[in-house]
C-alpha cells in the first residue's frame, strides 16, 4: 500500500544538490576575469559618457543590483535601464559615447535583441554575456564585446563593476579582493546551499501547507540594496513564473509608506537582509515585524559562515549568498508543493 | 426598520466631488507657472550636473514620473532617486552642483528631511514644494528654492521639467502647451471625474464585494510610462496604505517576464492605460489579458473627453487623468468597503 501521502514519505536532504557543479560554475565564472578585464579596458580606452546595464525581468533585477553596488562608490555615470522601455521611449541621454552591458540566458530574448539593435542604431556599443553559444545574440552584429559562459550573470556584473571602479581609482583593494574571491567564493557558496539545507526544507514544507490553507495569499519580499534585486528575481522569475505563488516585492524604504498597513498576524512576510550599505534598512523592517505579524521570516546573509571570505568584502556578495539559500527552499518548494520548476502556464506556450 | 444592509442603500453621485475646489486648485497650480519659471532660471544660471527628483513613498512615485517623461525628451541629467536609499547609501555622482527636487505634503516627512540635510552637507541645492507652510521643510536652512502651495504634486514636476525642456531647446511648443493647459486642464480633470463617475461606483462596488470573498487575493495593477507612477501610488498610497486591499504593481514590460503565470480567469487585474508613447507596452498586455483572464479591467485615459486639450499633449497629463478616474473610485471604495480612508493601523501610531 502507498497512498503517495506526504506522512508516509521521508523528508530528502541536500535535494537537486551538486557541489562539484556550483564549485566548477563559479570557479569558471571568476576564471573570466582576464576576458572582462580585456574588454572593460577596450571600452575604457575608447571613451564612454556612460555605462548602461540594461536587462528585462531577471537580468534587470541583475542591473539594478550592479547600479545599487557602484551608486554609492563610483562616481562613473553608470545606470540600469530596462530594455523594452528602451526600445520604446529611448533614453535621450543614451548616445555614440555609450555602452550597455548586458546579458542573456538563452541569447533569444526578443527584447534584448530589439534593444541591441537600437543601440547599435544609435551609434552605442554593447558588452554581452550570453549563456548559449550559437545563439542570436552571439552573432557578429549584435555586439561589440562577448563573453560565453553559462550562469553566473549577478557574479559577472560585478566583476565588470569592480574592474570598472578599480581602473576608476575608486577600488585599491581590487587585486585582494578578487584574490580572496577566486580563493573562497565557489566553496563559500557551495557550504551556504549546505548549512541552509535542512532549515529552508522545513520553510518550504511550511510554505507549501500556507498555500493549500490560503492559496490567494501573497508572500510579501521585504529587501534593500542588493537584496532588492534578489527579491525581486525571487519573487517574479521564481515564485510567480516557476511555482504559480503570489508575491509582493517591496523595499524596505518604501514598505512603511503605505505597504505596512496589510500586515497583521498571519500575513506571510519574508525580509531578506544583507550585509551591504542598505542593511539599517532592512533593520528597521525587522524590528517593526514582531510587533504586529507572528508569520514572519527573516533570511539573514550573516548566519551564514562563508569561510574565507573577509569581512569587509562579505556584503558584496550578499545577493549571491541569499541565491544560494532561495536555491534551497525552491529545490524542496518543488517537491512539497507537486511542481516541477519547468512548467509554464503561458510563456512560450503560445503567442501573445 | 433598517438594516444597514447594501441592498437597501441607494447609490450616491459624485460622492465626495467638489468642482469648484478641484478648478480652484489645478488653476492654482498653473498660476505657479512665473513662481517655477523664476526658480529654474535660477538653477539654471548657476549651472547644474544632474538634477535628482527624490522621494518616498507616493512623492518616490511623481519622481519616477517626471523621470519617465523626460527620459525619451531631454538630454539634461535627470534622475529618479528614493530619499532613503540616498541617505543610507548615498551616491557618488551626486555632487555640490547636483540639485534636488522634491515634494512634501506634511514638510515633516523624516527621510526627506534627512535627505535635504544630506544633501546640503554635499552642498548641493534644494528646490521644494512644501503643502503645509510652518512645516518644517519650509524652514530656511532645508532648501534655497521654496513654493509652498497644496496639492498637485505630479502636475508641479511637469511644470519644471517643462519648463527645463523648453531652457534646454527641446520644447519650441512650451508657450502654446502652457496656454493650453492654463485654459482647459482644471475643467478637463473635473470633467474626468464626472464621466468617471458611475463606471467608477459599479466598479468599486464590484471590488468591495469580490474581496468580501476573496479577502486574501491581491489586486494586480499593471502599467507603464507615466502610468508606471500611478499604479504604484494607487496601489501602495491609496489602496494597501488607506484601505488595505493587497495588490501587486507591475510594469507591462516586467509582467511578461514572470507574473503573467499567477493569472488565470478569476485573478483581478486592472491595467492603466496612458497616452504616452509607452502605451504599446499596456497594448501589449491588453491583447494577452482576454485570452486567460475574465476578471480583468482597463481603464484607457484614452476614453475622456479631455475638451479642449490638444491631441498632442494628451499623453503628458495621463496620469493626471488617470488619478481623476481613482479618486473617483476610491470615493466609492470608501463607502462599499466602509473603510474611512484616514484610519490607518500603524502609520503615525506608535513608534517604528
Amino acid at each position: 500500500m502507498y497512498t503517495g501521502s506526504k506522512w508516509q514519505e521521508k523528508d530528502p536532504v541536500l535535494r537537486d544538490f551538486d557541489e562539484q557543479e556550483i564549485l566548477d560554475s563559479v570557479s569558471g565564472a571568476l576564471a573570466l576575469r582576464e576576458q572582462i578585464e580585456t574588454v572593460v579596458d577596450e571600452i575604457w580606452d575608447k571613451g564612454f559618457d556612460g555605462i548602461w546595464f540594461m536587462g528585462i525581468g531577471g537580468t534587470y533585477a541583475s542591473a539594478m543590483q550592479a547600479e545599487v553596488y557602484m551608486r554609492g562608490r563610483s562616481a562613473l555615470p553608470v545606470y540600469a535601464e530596462n530594455a523594452a522601455e528602451f526600445v520604446t521611449t529611448g533614453n535621450r541621454r543614451f548616445t555614440p559615447k555609450s555602452v550597455v552591458i548586458m546579458s542573456s540566458v538563452s541569447g533569444e530574448t526578443p527584447e534584448m535583441i530589439s534593444m541591441a539593435e537600437r543601440v547599435h542604431e544609435i551609434g552605442g556599443r554593447v558588452f554581452a554575456f550570453v549563456d548559449t553559444p550559437g545563439s542570436t545574440l552571439t552573432g557578429r552584429n549584435m555586439q561589440e564585446y562577448l563573453i560565453t559562459y553559462p550562469k553566473n550573470e549577478q557574479l559577472k556584473f560585478y566583476m565588470v563593476c569592480n574592474y570598472l571602479m578599480y581602473k576608476n581609482g575608486e577600488f585599491d583593494e581590487y587585486e585582494d579582493y578578487c584574490l580572496n574571491m577566486e580563493e573562497y567564493l565557489a566553496q563559500a557558496l557551495a557550504d551556504t546551499e549546505k548549512e541552509a539545507d535542512t532549515w529552508a526544507a522545513g520553510f518550504a514544507r511550511r510554505i507549501a501547507d500556507q498555500l493549500a490553507e490560503r492559496p490567494d495569499m501573497p508572500y510579501y519580499l521585504i529587501a534593500s540594496g542588493n537584496q532588492y534585486g534578489a527579491a525581486y528575481s525571487a519573487g517574479m522569475c521564481y515564485w510567480e513564473e516557476q511555482f504559480w505563488i503570489r508575491t509582493r516585492v517591496i523595499s524596505c524604504q518604501e514598505f512603511f509608506h503605505g505597504m505596512l498597513e496589510v500586515i497583521t498576524r498571519n500575513t506571510p512576510v519574508i525580509l531578506y537582509m544583507g550585509e551591504d550599505e542598505q542593511r539599517p534598512l532592512a533593520e528597521r523592517v525587522s524590528r517593526f515585524l514582531p510587533k504586529v505579524c507572528e508569520n514572519y521570516t527573516i533570511i539573514d546573509t550573516g548566519e551564514f559562515a562563508l569561510y574565507g571570505i573577509r569581512e569587509e568584502y562579505r556584503g558584496s556578495i550578499s545577493h549571491l549568498v541569499m541565491r544560494a539559500v532561495n536555491n534551497r527552499i525552491d529545490a524542496y518548494l518543488e517537491l512539497y508543493l507537486r511542481h516541477p520548476r519547468t512548467i509554464r502556464r503561458y510563456y512560450h506556450q503560445f503567442d501573445y
